[in-house]
């Protein structure tokens, strides 16, 4: 299995265009949140803030606009039960993330079919945490859809969309699944050494501790990965770059911590994607 | 009396295992906070997360609902008026801590009564603040329970408990007390050199200082050591790890500061125990 | 076409007279916010504030009360749905800066009216973002307004103000065209190398990096044009220094950064500007 | 006129007791906020947190416990509409600072009337801000009160209080003026080098700058002042090591910034007053 390591990092982050505007590092779409799990849509937006996104919008409900206010002004906040506006949001997004801290209920199945239905092949989806628990309850298709899509389960998430077990999630096993489930998708496994699969190929990812197994550190990789899709479009480097970046990050920090937290995380991404650039740019 | 000193930290602090989830690192329910104090709750779930728990929930009003995500994301939110959501989560936690700012009241009342009888043997119960001064007050019995139990009373409390006047609290009589009040409990009598006694013994700790009488203290004790039964499993040591860990911390910064504020506390304790660990396992 | 350098700063930014007081350093007014838009009040009065301004108040939303008063406590807040209380504080204050997430409606439209109408040649209003929107949308005069007016249009809000194509907009036409709408204001066009028009003159500021194409960036700027107007006056000079001392300090971070946050900008204000009092004294 | 200089801080500032608790160390209500001014409750209650304050509760407006719990969760909030548990408070504080943010209103008279008339000789008002103003506007008298009472005008207050105009605020005048309003109380008149009236003498301090003319430095030196009562005892030393340490940390932060930002100040609080033990010990 082809290995991903640091070298992906300089292959796509790359040093900006002196004149450029805030419109060409990508509108993203954060849906996320629920009145119990308010800090995941904080996470995600803060992670594609910090990561160089040019516009980031959080649809959620209104109970948590004060947290997101608060903690990431920088983000806009708009209310999902409102049709019209979140279906406004959708249509002139880039990209579109669904499912961090959202929980199963009607509403998610219903945005799941709203980002399904409404967008087309210039934008990304990407399917994270509820959304892909809510697809595997309700058996939501996948193969209909027009956008860019990418799915990011843990190894239990991707056992509830596979039906395969944990012990039976082999590369050849996820590569039929997933051809089945969502044939032009980019899947990653999220799991110690996480694998990326796409256009049935694998690759797997040569960094990570277990001092990520903390709350939120799954909505921080979301975000990271919006942002690149929205700064540097969607292709397997550009995901493998933040997937890559986000564990990068991480054994930093666990080298002089027990854990890692998502904030600390988040706060180093601006000064470690510069730093990229300009060793790569010599 | 037996000393606890730095020697514990290592015996118990032990770097995680490559292979490894969130689940590995214990599903702690805090039980705390109400109209008049929301702070409590903030930061014994800061501590418990920052301790390295794997899945941190408060159960609380939800008035507290935008500071808990505010200050710390990483954390689930969920309503202790919803009964059937305030079960579940019993239910499905390895640690439940009952008491910070929960004020005394009948929901109080209530809600200790739900812990006490929805645990099991493989479970452990940590009562503090308010939820001492409520079972004294309502003469609730401690000795039908099933899962583990720590109580964390500092001296007034411990007074309201046993009945004993601060002056009358000797390790004998502490012991005796104990010993009718919750007999398989492991007791911490918190104050100037606190103790812990378990078993029918007593140790003592040899760290902590004045500039630890601040407001918020006990609240971050009681999330460490969430964490630490959480990931370490309930035992003496881990207790007296957790403990020793607040206490050390608090000295280091009791050297350059006036009083130890726990969030500063709260701050330094990843990277606390990264070196424990670091210097262990050399 | 005259470049803005470095040396603006020391012209403008001057050391404060031992006796003074917070009246002497400007009483600022800063009308944002709407329920979509919560983080934009935020950076415009931390900027404010962290530039020195003496008395911020920021007129909002009051379900914006919560997370300004949370992230800024040195600001005041006023619900803008009080004609009262607006008009008293648009009456009290120095400088008012209206537009920042604002958003477009009825509303903006009539706080736009109650500012143009009630105040007077010895105050500044800083017409920004949405406020800037509705007044092209409406096609609000700015012809007969008594106060100093500034401008802050980036390119997109310039199009839709002039009915210039961003390809169209030479020197030569926005000389004219802000002749046409505002004759007397102060137009900054923020872009790669921003511009400033006034008194039929324009300059160019030689500072700014493409790390600053982020959300909130401009909201950042505005709230230091408007701290700088309080404490040095209106003049050209003194929102020549606002303008680039925002740049200086963004390709500061920018050295170490992909991205500029606006936080971190903000942060960094009163040591830079403390720097230059320090140099310029010697 | 005598002056205050260093040398006060180690005489007040002691070293604590090994074996203390919170209760040694001060309960203190700060009675601060409304619905316009949230930022001077979390200030004042900040600044007391961090100079020492054993028990810190504010009453305020419920609006206010979110930003409040956010930003320092080691304080308590009760609502200060309620009368019964504002009055139980009132009777089992210490200190009670009335003022900061609190508006003039028929509730803060009301308040003020409760607190005077409800505190002994044991215990120390401190009055402040919008107190001030509302003693003044509504002719309240203050020469029946049996608790300590602290006077914190600047000099805009005095002259509302007194009757005399800033220029005819010569320590002659103070001392007879304060003689009539409050003979036994402690005035401080703030101001480019503040002045402490006690006991028909005048002292005056040797620290301060301008960059102290920012929105919520009173609030500031309300809360340690407040916090150095609950912990040293009333006394014109204790009051003048308050506001000596006040100016002494923001002549330090001047050095390096243009403004001296109380947020900063606060944080530098614990260590300053940790050096003084430090070196007055040897």
């Amino acid at each position: 299995m082809q290995k991903i390591d640091k070298s992906i990092l300089s292959k796509v982050i790359k040093p900006r265009n002196p004149i450029s505007y805030k419109g060409n590092y990508g509108r993203i779409l954060i849906i996320a949140g629920s009145l119990h799990f308010g800090g995941a849509a904080i996470l995600s937006s803060s992670a594609a803030v910090y990561s160089g996104a040019g516009l980031v919008t959080v649809a959620t409900t209104p109970e948590k606009f004060v947290s997101l206010n608060t903690r990431i002004p920088e983000a806009m906040t708009i209310d999902y039960h409102n049709i019209m506006e979140t279906l406004n949001s959708i249509r002139q997004s880039n990209v579109i993330v669904i499912g961090p801290g959202l929980g199963t209920s009607e509403l998610t199945q219903s945005l799941i079919n709203m980002v399904t239905e409404n967008t087309t092949k210039d934008q990304t989806i990407i399917f994270d945490a509820s959304a892909l628990t809510e697809i595997a309850e309700k058996n939501i298709s996948l193969t209909q859809i027009s956008a860019h899509v990418i799915l990011t389960p843990h190894q239990g998430e991707w056992q509830r969309l596979s039906k395969l077990e944990i012990a039976d999630q082999s590369t050849e096993n996820n590569l039929q699944s997933i051809q089945e489930i969502a044939p032009d998708s980019l899947l990653i496994v999220k799991k110690h050494l996480s694998e990326i699969y796409y256009n049935n190929k694998v690759e797997q990812i040569s960094a990570g501790n277990p001092g990520m197994a903390t709350g939120g550190m799954g909505d921080t990789l979301t975000g990271i990965i919006a942002a690149f899709v929205g700064q540097f479009g969607f292709s397997k480097n550009t995901v493998s770059a933040a997937l890559f970046l986000h564990s990068f990050i991480a054994d930093k920090i666990y080298k002089k911590n027990y854990v890692v937290l998502p904030e600390e995380l988040i706060n180093e991404i601006p000064s470690t994607m510069k730093k990229i650039t300009t060793k790569s740019s010599k």
